[in-house]
């Protein structure tokens, strides 16, 4: 087969892939060269790599398996039923297990879940020349990056890192101990995996060691499994800010029946939290009654004070998911919403009190008190906005300090605590401003 | 002044930075040792890069220009004031001078912009030996990434890539063009930076060489600078979902005023479109004054709608933006959408239903013909409910096959779009269902 013919092929099953079954998945990896087989299963998320390799007849199993990186093998196994963990860790090779279970005892969202325990070490004592002989002589798949190499004392107690650039730049003779630099950028097992991206971000570093209490070197996380982590973090947040569940697999490769359980289970409970608002509407059941031009205004004013919590939620989750916000910054963003939520307020209420003489110029809608309608629609708008604001800017820091994620603050929850406040904003303004007149 | 204390300074100058002036972040580097502020700077967006070298003395300028790598400084003049760009650009070097002149050509969006010109290159016929030697010759700033070097023939086209790694394992006199791998992952000048990210997060590659027509590389993006467009896509995308502009500022840093603006636009053009609904609720003043029980469920029903059309509005914009739905996937996306749009509208309906019976057994609220009403807002959940799922799944298609970006579909437009539709819905049901009894 030519390079051309084979690589056509490749891309034919990578455009494919959403569409087939996993049954069609292993045919597909099986008329592909070895090779090209094993690129595209090194490229496919965890979740996708164990369904491919519990379906593949059981003497194939070890070799794919063994292609995986301790730190892919152990997402792989985490991915897979608790009844074939045992299984598919049997596969790998002695020294590999052990690592992996290893792996396995860490949460898959900290920076241990993260970690490849296969590092680069280097003793301090050690020339640039012998350091050098000695990270050529390892085999290629011993390291997860050969970029850096750890300077370890014999306690296997971080001392410093080395470049392997900084290496061969350096003379010979050289010792490591004086090459490294001191000031090394780590994180501890259990940092979570939100925190451990913006430190690379931040530092613009290709790997950062992981360590315990004593500065043990652990493991190191590498720059290309942040990226995957970085694009699951703003995944899960925008499926939440949406009102849903995390999906935790692709929209077209979930089951439809999970996906529905996923969404269901918000959709109701904010339909739940929804219902108040038919009480409230109850509650005012004798001056809509009275005045029917109130009820027009109902879904603009609910929509906009559901509208401006919602810009304002996901404005605050971004910001706290990029480590911009922190939790004691609650009082500025209080300051700076209530200034915006008043602002937006007038703006909207402003617009709203103009469309509504301007209507009542052309069409006499409103009646004879349409400047009152007019002022209580301007009002009610102001006192909404605010709110709704002040609700979406807060929530996510109440849900945090709770212990919850943020994100959970979606677009739809806030719309749904606002919907209820606003309808209570409303006619209680409509009662001040329309009392002797309309009602 | 001992590691620990340096350590802590500039630990506390990066705590209180957010709510530093310019001015005093510019007196906070000039406290801290000068690598600290290095370090420091480099670390920085370019925005806030581009503010600190226009406030520092002119005379200190270059030395802190040159410190940056040439696609660093490229982004650092973009973000500058048009006025002040060639000043930047006259304290580079000559050579980087260029270099820069070249990238600032590109959009910052496109890989062009996002690239660095100073990758490694190697002959093919050159040994291992000499690859490494040649290598180790040049400056540590020569290159962006030693990790990988590129094979060119004489006329600059890519003939294959070499990882450093290889090099160093391979036999001294094996020649760089039977070690190199052939076919290379490559990405054109224009590709859009998620394509481009997409394609870091499934090759699992560090550095991608960008390549013009006749395969010429006219530099490499490299992996840090991929984390960073990863945070970015997915805070405009965020930021767009929750109905505003994208701010491209961080929240506590950008000016009131600048946010207030794009904040405004959007929660006023939601308010315009909103306004239908008072429209529609004025076509619908009869029924609701004969039967004032009617206006109680509105907020139920259109909120319904839009919460149901946020959820899949926000999970169609990810998976576009993951690269997991393609624009000729509507078909499938409607199927899906239209069964999970009838599923929720079923189970919301059944609790309205059920809501509605109860509380008149509880409270005798709705009068005689509760059933029908109940039957009014079950039949009109389906209704809405469908009809926002569908219409949020497939106005990002829409969207993005005018050339828009799909997450301008955000919850609040979805919202807006389905109040009036559900509203519609709502009166339209109750007119079929009650018409000779309430109506």
């Amino acid at each position: 087969m030519s390079e051309h013919a084979e690589t056509l092929s490749a891309q034919d099953v990578r455009e494919a892939w959403p569409l087939l079954s996993v049954a069609d998945r292993v045919e597909a990896l099986h008329l592909l060269p070895r090779h090209v087989a094993e690129d595209l299963l090194l490229e496919l998320p965890s979740r996708e790599q164990a369904a491919l390799v519990l379906t593949i007849p059981a003497e194939e199993r070890r070799s794919w398996m063994r292609l995986l990186p301790p730190d892919d093998a152990a997402d792989l196994i985490q991915a897979a039923p608790p009844d074939k963990r045992e299984m598919l860790l049997s596969l790998l090779d002695d020294p590999t297990q052990k690592g992996v279970r290893g792996l396995l005892a860490y949460q898959e969202d900290e920076a241990g879940g993260l970690m490849d325990p296969r590092f680069a070490r280097l003793r301090p004592e050690m020339t640039a020349e012998e350091a050098i002989a000695y990270l050529r002589a390892q085999p290629r798949s011993a390291f997860a990056t050969l970029y850096y190499a750890y300077v370890l004392d014999k306690e296997q107690r971080l001392l410093g890192v080395v470049s392997f650039r900084e290496l061969i730049a350096a003379p010979k003779e050289a010792r490591v101990s004086d090459t490294m630099e001191r000031n090394v950028v780590t994180v501890t097992e259990d940092m979570g995996q939100e925190k451990v991206s913006q430190l690379f971000s931040r530092s613009g570093l290709l790997a950062i060691p992981v360590v315990d209490a004593e500065k043990r070197v652990k493991g190191i996380v590498t720059i290309d499994d942040i990226v995957q982590v970085v694009n699951e973090v703003a995944t899960e947040d925008i499926q939440k800010i949406g009102g849903s569940e995390a999906l935790g697999e692709p929209y077209l490769n979930i089951a439809f029946g999970r996906m529905l359980k996923k969404r269901a289970g918000w959709l109701s409970a904010l339909f739940l939290g929804e219902m108040l608002t038919a009480t409230a509407m109850g509650f005012f059941e004798k001056e809509i009654d009275r005045a029917v031009v109130l009820a027009l205004f109902v879904p603009l004013i609910i929509s906009s004070g559901g509208n401006s919590g919602s810009q304002a939620t996901s404005l605050v989750i971004r910001a706290m998911a990029l480590g911009e916000l922190r939790l004691r910054d609650w009082f500025r963003v209080i300051r700076r919403e209530l200034a915006s939520g008043a602002a937006l307020g007038s703006i909207l209420g402003t617009i709203g009190f103009l469309r509504i003489e301007i209507w009542q110029h052309a069409f006499h809608t409103y009646g004879e008190h349409h400047v009152l309608v007019a002022l209580t629609v301007f009002a009610s708008l102001i006192g909404v906005v605010t709110f709704g604001t002040l609700a979406g800017s807060l929530l996510p820091f109440v849900l945090r300090r709770l212990g919850f994620d943020p994100a959970s603050a979606s677009a739809p929850f806030v719309a749904t605590l606002v919907d209820v406040t606003g309808l209570i904003i409303y006619f209680t303004t409509a009662s001040a401003i329309l009392r002797g007149t309309l009602l």
